[in-house]
């Protein structure tokens, strides 16, 4: 399962002093981007994107800027044209700081409409598991 | 049910052009925010935050920068310590861009644990049923 | 001169609890693009695009959520493929938080070049002096 | 000279498609508090701040998702309550993307006034000239 290490920053801090709730959601982004950066820079050129459909995060402990923040990310579910990303968001000793998952759709921006996904792209989904 | 309209800023694009996901969740905050501001800062003198404890979001429809945004909030659940708000995101005029929740839980910063909420604030929150 | 009023967010405040330093800086680009947001479209349109070659600001008081915010804007300066923007931030009541400027070049990106001015856009900024 | 390097996310980007340029000041903030955060921590807890009492950039090329971003940070002045960063921000292999700075206030934040910076963050200060 791919791991990706998040540097955190000063501003993804709120008012309350722990990183913000919906900042937590541009995280997994920072790490599903970073995960598939070369494949899905590949299907932008065809006119595929990857859009979200549904996020949900369940937040258990805050996160604070000295904290040390990893985060898991696992397909969960490879359909015809989504797929599901599982996340795990932990500081890689034990402590777990949320769980979260995102619904994504393949798009095909010039048709306006859901496209299936890609075979090499759906390979890629389904080894990780 | 209480309407929040939100002002959409540029800053709320994301580099495919419509607002992004995760930045939804910080209009949803803004809405809540807004809504319960004058009893919220108030509670915070009393050592009383509510935190998020769960967050999730469908999106239908995405949000371009000339759209209007409305936020209509409710509380869908109220319990003991958490109380469960309900948002639909619409352009005012029959155009539903998302639909989302969030659990929020009252926390006693000073004791470090979750409070009952304060019976007023469960007064304001049942009244909007 | 042209005023802005802007809706503060509770994401807008960082750890300390005001308006973050780099934040005011987006929300003079929210300003600038609601004064502007119809010529700008349709400059892009065309190929043109608004890029900000600097930038600065100096902070005078600290703004809290609850504060009104209020941007004044005027084009200081035109020039042949750019201009001037000097910025007033204040909570029009006599309270003023910060002035800023940015300047702003006229960049054709089919041509990857900075370009002239459109003449009626530089009407429009210089009939604002 | 210290040297900061920056993992860009998704969310830095703009709907123009490369680094907002708001989102600079924040990078900024991010070196800045990583370079200096074992000693703003400690200060924090003596009641001090460091206050952005200035801040500006020029823009000389966009920065892409793809693009490593370096940010070397520089003391350039050291006066009794402030002092100002000098920022250069490249790719680490010449081709350099803005310059930047920020004068910095140390503020007494129980006596609601600037401080004399304290004597060992003066000598951390001018020890990196």
């Amino acid at each position: 399962m791919p791991s990706i290490d998040i540097d955190l920053r000063f501003s993804d801090l709120d008012a309350y002093g722990h990183v913000n709730n919906a900042t937590i959601f541009s995280l997994l982004e920072t790490a599903r981007v970073r995960l598939y950066q070369d494949r899905f820079t590949e299907l932008m050129h065809k006119g595929l994107l990857f859009l979200v459909a549904e996020a949900r995060c369940r937040y258990l402990k805050p996160i604070s800027l000295a904290d040390r923040l990893v985060i898991d990310i696992e397909p969960t579910h490879v359909g015809r044209t989504s797929f599901t990303l599982g996340y795990r968001l932990h500081n890689g000793g034990g402590l777990q700081f949320a769980e979260a998952e995102t619904v994504m759709v393949c798009f095909d921006q010039p048709a306006g409409k859901p496209a299936a996904l890609p075979d090499d792209f759906r390979l890629l989904l389904t080894s990780n598991d």
